[in-house]
């Protein structure tokens, strides 16, 4: 056996589509078959282990991380050496199977990997990423946020309506009066040992043990959940609302890269009270903020105000602060280190 | 001779830095003899052309572009295939002679430029300016602001309090009760055609000539002007007021790669009626904004608004709009090109 020292990049690459009206009566994502998805999914190298859905969202645990499939929007976060990226075209086949024409929205985002040169093309790198996406979406915009050279998260979204690859693919600005819509995500890294130790067989048998007494399962308590211990260690769960709110948490306990994740398109004008739960549920050395939200959104005039009055309120140090104004939707990135981190 | 187009790459790169008190009575960066500057600036690979002076600031016109030097602030602004960089080192050494050990703001920025590849090391690329940067500076941090795939603007500065080539200089952040500071860039491109064709010798023979058919002495006209006309075209001036405000414009007319920035530290609370002077001014295609503002400032709180209001007023389409939050400063980033280019 070579002597490679274990690893696994918690780091997720995040995808998510929304479409226009299908031009079917019936034409519904959710339609889109399991063994058509089981396919789909082995161009990213990742598989189906569990699922739970109701009347608005499918909720799919995968391997690695998670697929949520509603209506209109499709989102799919994966983790470790997986390939999201080359499933576009397939996924946009099965959307104009179901009527889909006309993309609103695509974002693809990713934190910085943790190590790079393990991940597989197309993602060795953002420019790498970018340029296949590039080949499927034209005039796509691309954005870094954070430091460079340091710690930051990639973005890359639309901005203009055509599509080269897919001439029949319509891409349009969202109108002003599109429904409410906002993601947020917490992404954490270093994190408190001992509530790490939870996330591991040797500790619990099921996932619904480690939910309920980690706390994951009072987070977002209406959620419905489904949640997934892994062997020898990680977790991932996912949680949805009849009113087609989810929620996606995945860990990585290991303590040389100990990661979690936490997302949710939940509707709040306040996100300052869920921001210090997940913290103190997982208790991370440094974490990542990022909200989304389109003009119709509770979130969209208040993020930045309240953003600022978490860091006030709390003894984290904000170590960066940008917004974006796009089209259609805001976005506010803050990137937080312990407070006593701060070097004289 | 080898059949290569005439190109001249007038995007500046811009740096800028502020020291703390001397720790000598008499500690000035205007002490600074002119035969120290000269021989600094043959590091940079540029020349002292003209030179006017106030109580407050010190202006000098460069063979390509500007440095202004105030008793605790320098600026250096080249463009072509200049290497400012490569003078910091003996610009920290002239400081400390002056009794300047402590570095409060540094900032580096540019836009990105039209031929990349013909500039010269240390200027290769962002990520070499970066590196080489780092080597003096430990603990800066790097952006990118715009879409890093299209236009986009580059910004290195400082954000932690020590100096690793340097051991006896010290950077710390500046406090609240700082004076106010604020600087306003608008970088232009794909210019008016008849306006560019003004700053040529075949049409006038003076920079004072030019500077009065053009309007430039309208756009701030309390300030007192140094300006030059080049042979066979190409224009710079700077501008100078004894409150230590000043102005700089420097114009590429060539119409295949034309450039005009223009920068400013005038202290306003709305920036609007200023960004439509100096684009009525120069008719560009496209542009970028930049406005630093730190919390002493008129601008810091009301930037953003009055950016929107521009956008909402004018007939130029925001393509894209950051701002970002450092510790002592914000920073508003916003790209338009004209309404007409919307294309459909």
């Amino acid at each position: 056996m070579p002597n490679v020292a274990h690893f696994f990049e918690g780091v997720e690459k995040l995808l998510e589509i929304c479409f226009d009206e299908s031009s079917s009566p019936n034409g519904d994502l959710r339609n889109i078959t399991r063994g058509e998805w089981e396919n789909l999914l082995c161009h990213v190298k990742c598989e189906i282990i569990s699922y739970i859905k109701n009347d608005s969202i499918d909720a799919f645990l995968l391997s690695e991380s998670s697929m949520f499939v509603s209506k209109r929007r499709w989102i799919l976060k994966t983790c470790g050496t997986t390939t999201p990226l080359k499933c576009l075209e397939q996924l946009l086949q099965l959307a104009k199977l179901e009527g889909y024409h006309v993309i609103s929205d695509i974002f693809y985002s990713r934190k910085n990997f943790t190590r790079p040169e393990i991940q597989m093309s197309p993602h060795e790198g953002f420019f790498e990423e970018v340029t296949y996406l590039d080949t499927i979406f034209p005039e796509g915009r691309s954005y870094c946020l954070g430091s460079i050279n340091l710690e930051c998260w990639y973005l890359y979204t639309f901005s203009k309506p055509e599509l080269k690859a897919l001439p029949h693919l319509i891409v349009e600005e969202k109108s002003t009066d599109a429904d409410p819509d906002q993601t947020i995500e917490i992404l954490m890294q270093d994190l408190d040992k001992d509530i790490m130790s939870a996330f591991t067989k040797s500790k619990f048998t099921t996932g619904r043990e480690v939910t309920a007494y980690s706390g994951i399962d009072k987070i977002l308590p209406e959620m419905h959940i489904d949640d997934f211990l892994f062997d020898p260690c990680g977790y991932s769960m996912n949680g949805i609302r009849e009113n087609g709110e989810y929620m996606t948490i995945h860990i990585t306990p290991e303590e040389k890269f100990s990661y979690v994740s936490f997302e949710s398109n939940v509707a709040l004008n306040n996100y300052t009270k869920l921001i210090s739960q997940v913290i103190k549920t997982f208790k991370p050395g440094k974490f990542i903020v990022t909200i989304f939200a389109n003009k119709s959104s509770l979130a969209y005039e208040t993020m930045k105000e309240l953003e600022i009055e978490y860091s006030t309120l709390s003894n984290w140090r904000r170590t960066d602060m940008q917004c974006c104004n796009f089209p259609s939707y805001n976005l506010l990135f803050a990137q937080y280190s312990r407070a006593l981190e701060k070097v004289l």
